[in-house]
């Protein structure tokens, strides 16, 4: 039991939530790794989300809401981290989940996509019937009606080249990620420096908003969005925040 | 297979090592994660021994050196990473080795025991029949002939609480954590920010030129020792590389 007095309590809490999922076959080892990484950054963020998140969180709605054929995939952190939220989204926005592994097995496939339709999701793909080219390891595998045909990808929680060969086989990509340095980050179309925790309840209030509103409104956001910006928007943060603690360690 | 071409080869090998002591029952669930924060603070140092790590190690060798009762406290991450070149500075110091654990089983105390000892490790205490107050977790049960009765302790990948408690039992510590920013980093008397699997091979080359040092020398490097400014340091260079890698993304 972890006192909620200790002050990184709610990290702490996703951890366990995280290690939890691991002993169900959900979430691999490698992915606690990958969450690590992410706990780092978020901490030089300061563990809120910032207004260069807000405005991400905005476009990516706007662009899934403009999609022909949006897709939302699911890796075993997203889908151990927030898989309530993310199937509420999924229902709110009536775009489908897929499951898309790095290491992908059956079992695991269908660990997850029993794990997502308990926590409420409507359409989840995961027949893996079709092979994206240029992708290595199991990523490549994905389903005809999903990723495969998709003008626009939501991959939350992303890692390595994934982004850019999605990019080259023409695909709008969304990513969350913490560090506004990664590849994934800079190759992404919208990125959105948050916490998962943070970000998709973030944008189901968006959807609630936004979803009723013209064309031309959601054109106008995209219009306005400049990726770039919000990334060294996110790197001047955290140059602040480094700044500032750096300061306080010195007094 | 990784690809020796992959930009981040020598980082994948790094994981690689720790996914297999996690299968063999060395490293933890939360090592992994721990892991993956230290990796992200790499990250942003450039992953290389900078000088003030350099700085750092050499006064740790020296206080270790000059010690009355030192122990090198080893925990899974630390066993996974760098068991031989921990074995051979414990030889080369004849500083023994202390299994403690944060998640403490005694069958993964045993696996850790005999990965040392098959690593060539000579003095390996991991009796924990003593207590040491204040402290949480299974960390507190400690060896009597090790922690419990130290003056100088190196913990290197301590999290948390050890090192403030480690403190007020009036022993000296020295830690390697890649985040200057912790509360470990902040409460040691030598903070090292380097990769342990950096880190320990230099201090095994420093040993060799220093053991054979004047005590006055050794008192000389420790008196010019100033702790908070290698943090500073460190904290700097972070800065650093991240107003750089944010020009070359704007331009």
């Amino acid at each position: 039991m972890i006192p909620p007095t200790h002050p990184r309590y709610q990290s702490l809490l996703i951890r366990e939530r995280l290690v939890n999922c691991v002993n169900r076959g959900i979430t691999s080892y490698h992915g606690l790794i990958a969450h690590g990484r992410g706990e780092a950054f978020d901490y030089l963020l300061g563990e809120v989300s910032h207004p260069f998140a807000l405005e991400a969180e905005k476009a990516a709605v706007c662009l899934l809401i403009l999609a022909d054929h949006p897709i939302i995939s699911v890796n075993g952190n997203c889908a151990a981290l927030v898989s309530e939220d993310i199937a509420k989204l999924s229902n709110l926005l009536d775009i489908p989940l897929e499951v898309n592994l790095f290491h992908r097995t059956d079992a695991r496939v269908e660990k997850i996509e029993n794990h997502l339709k308990n926590s409420g999701a409507g359409r989840i793909y995961a027949r893996g019937d079709a092979i994206l080219e240029d992708l290595d390891h199991d990523r490549r595998v994905v389903d005809s009606r999903g990723i495969y045909r998709a003008d626009v990808v939501f991959v939350p929680l992303e890692d390595g080249d994934r982004c850019e060969v999605l990019k080259i086989h023409g695909k709008k990509v969304i990513t969350v990620d913490l560090n506004p340095l990664s590849r994934t980050a800079r190759a992404a179309d919208i990125t959105i420096v948050d916490n998962i925790v943070r970000a998709i309840p973030n944008m189901i209030k968006m959807v609630n908003e936004l979803k009723t509103a013209d064309k031309s409104e959601l054109d106008g956001v995209l219009a306005r969005y400049d990726n770039r910006r919000v990334l060294s928007y996110a790197l001047e943060t955290i140059n602040e925040n480094l700044n500032r603690i750096s300061r306080e360690l010195l007094e």
